[in-house]
C-alpha cells in the first residue's frame, strides 16, 4: 500500500523555438522550462512571456547543460520538459478496495478543469479513504505537474482513471453493484444520503455543476448545507465535505448532535 | 443581511516606475497593473516581469486614459493598482450572530499564509454558517485582491477581524463564553467534540499547524479522520471539513449511519 509509484511518471521533453511555442499556445502540459542563459532575442522573449503567463517554472542554464539535456541535438536554447503521469486502470480501484477489505468508494469527476482543484480532490480523496478517482477525457484537465503538486503526494496512491464516457461508466460501474450520490444544490440534504455501501460520489465541474445525463444516471442527489449569502462552495471543498460525509457514515459515527 | 459591503474596499494607487518596481519587490499586494501601449524599454519590462512572476493583471492601456488616472501627474507609464479591504471589529462579528439568533460560530486561523487558502475558508465560513473569521496579523496574508477573488464574493459580507495575538483574543472570547476547538491530528475524533454552542474553530498554518500556546489554550483538540497514505490535507479542505461537522451538529442533524 506504501510502494512508491513514482516510476508511473514518463517524462517527455520538447526542443526547438517552435514547437515550444507551439506546445504553450495549444497549452500542453508543461512542467518546466530550460533556457540558455543570456539569451533575449525575440523568439526567446516570446517563450518566456508565454511560459510566465502561464505560470511555467523556467530555469537558466549554460548551453552545455543544454546540449548534454538534449534528445535531438536541436534544442536553439530551450527545452520544455513536460511530465505525463499514467493513468490506472478501473480494476485496479477495485483492486484496492479488495485489497483493504472495503466496499468500493470512489469520487468521479465530471468535468474539473482547473489543475488546483483536480489536485486538491486527489488529496482529499486519499485522505478520506476512497480507492480511487475516476476523470473525464474531453473538457477536463488531466494529470498534469501542476495536479501532482497539488496532491501533495496523493497521485502516487491513489488511482486515478480516464475514462471518455461519464454516464457509459456509470452504468457499467451499476452492474456491478455501485450506487451514485450526485452532488447538486437541488438535492435531499446529504445526511439522509446512505453513502456506506458501494458508492460513486459525483462532482460536477466548477462552472456548471453535474451535468443533466450525469445527473439523470444518478440513484441519489445530494446536496450540502448552504447557510450564506454567496452561491456555491468551490469544487474542491464541496468534494470534501461530501466525502467527509461518507467517512462519518462508513464509520458508523454519530457523535455529539 | 445582503448589503452591498464594496463600499469597504479602498483602492490605492501606485505611480511611477521605481514606486511600482519597489512594490512588486517588497512584494506589496497589488491587484492590477495599467501600462503605457507601445512602452518596451528595460525599467517597463522588468515591470512586466514581475508583475507576471505574481501573477498580475496587466492591463495595457492608451497614455490619456494613464494621464486621467493619475493623481500625482508623474506615472511614466505604469499606475499600479492595490485594493485594501477594510477589516471589521469584533462586535461586528457577534452583531451577526445576534442578528441571526444563532450562537456565535467563528474561525480563527492561527497563520495561515496562502491567499488562496484564506480566500476558500473565507468562502466555506460564509456558506457553514459561520458569523465571522478571525486572523493574525503578523506571519500571515491578509486581505488582498487574490483573497477577495477566492473569496468569490464571501468577503464582502462575512466579517474578518485582524488581531495582533490569538492567544489573548481566545482568553478574551472565553470571558464571553466562547468554546475553543483546535484542529489537530493527536486529538479526539471530531464526531466527538460538541460544537453546538458558541464555538471558535482554530485552524493552523498550512506548514506548522496551530501553534503550541494557542493549543494550550483551547478547550478541546479535534481531529478529522485520516484514512490514507499522506500527511495532511490542505487548511482550507480541513477548516471545511471541520466546520461542516459543526454545521451538522447545529443542524441536530444523525442522519444515516
Amino acid at each position: 500500500m506504501m510502494e512508491d509509484k513514482s516510476d508511473n511518471i514518463k517524462e517527455s521533453r520538447i526542443e526547438g523555438r517552435n514547437p515550444v511555442i507551439e506546445a504553450l499556445r495549444a497549452s500542453k502540459p508543461i512542467d518546466r522550462l530550460y533556457v540558455q542563459d543570456g539569451l533575449n532575442d525575440g523568439p526567446v522573449m516570446t517563450i518566456k512571456r508565454e511560459a510566465r503567463k502561464r505560470d511555467i517554472y523556467i530555469k537558466y542554464v549554460p548551453k552545455d547543460r543544454l546540449d548534454k539535456m538534449s534528445e535531438t541535438g536541436m534544442h536553439q536554447g530551450v527545452i520544455a520538459v513536460s511530465a505525463a503521469y499514467e493513468y490506472s486502470d478501473m480494476e485496479d480501484i477495485f483492486a484496492k478496495a479488495n485489497d483493504r477489505g472495503e466496499s468500493p468508494f470512489v469520487y468521479i469527476l465530471d468535468g474539473i478543469e482547473d489543475p488546483h482543484n483536480l489536485g486538491a480532490i486527489i488529496r482529499t480523496a486519499n485522505l478520506a479513504g476512497a480507492h480511487g478517482v475516476i476523470i473525464r477525457e474531453d473538457r477536463a484537465v488531466g494529470l498534469t505537474g501542476v495536479v501532482a503538486r497539488t496532491s501533495a503526494g496523493a497521485i502516487n496512491y491513489t488511482p486515478v482513471v480516464r475514462v471518455t464516457n461519464i454516464s457509459k461508466t456509470i452504468e457499467e460501474l451499476k452492474n456491478r453493484g455501485m450506487w451514485f450520490v450526485c452532488a447538486d444544490m437541488d438535492g435531499v440534504p446529504m445526511y439522509e444520503v446512505d453513502m456506506t455501501g458501494s458508492i460513486g460520489l459525483i462532482i460536477g465541474s466548477e462552472g456548471d455543476g453535474v451535468s443533466r445525463l450525469v445527473k439523470s444516471r444518478c440513484d441519489y442527489v445530494a446536496s450540502i448545507p448552504m447557510k450564506g449569502d454567496i452561491d456555491s462552495l468551490n469544487a474542491s471543498v464541496a468534494a470534501a465535505v461530501l466525502g467527509y460525509e461518507a467517512v462519518r457514515q462508513r464509520m458508523g459515527m454519530n457523535g455529539k448532535s
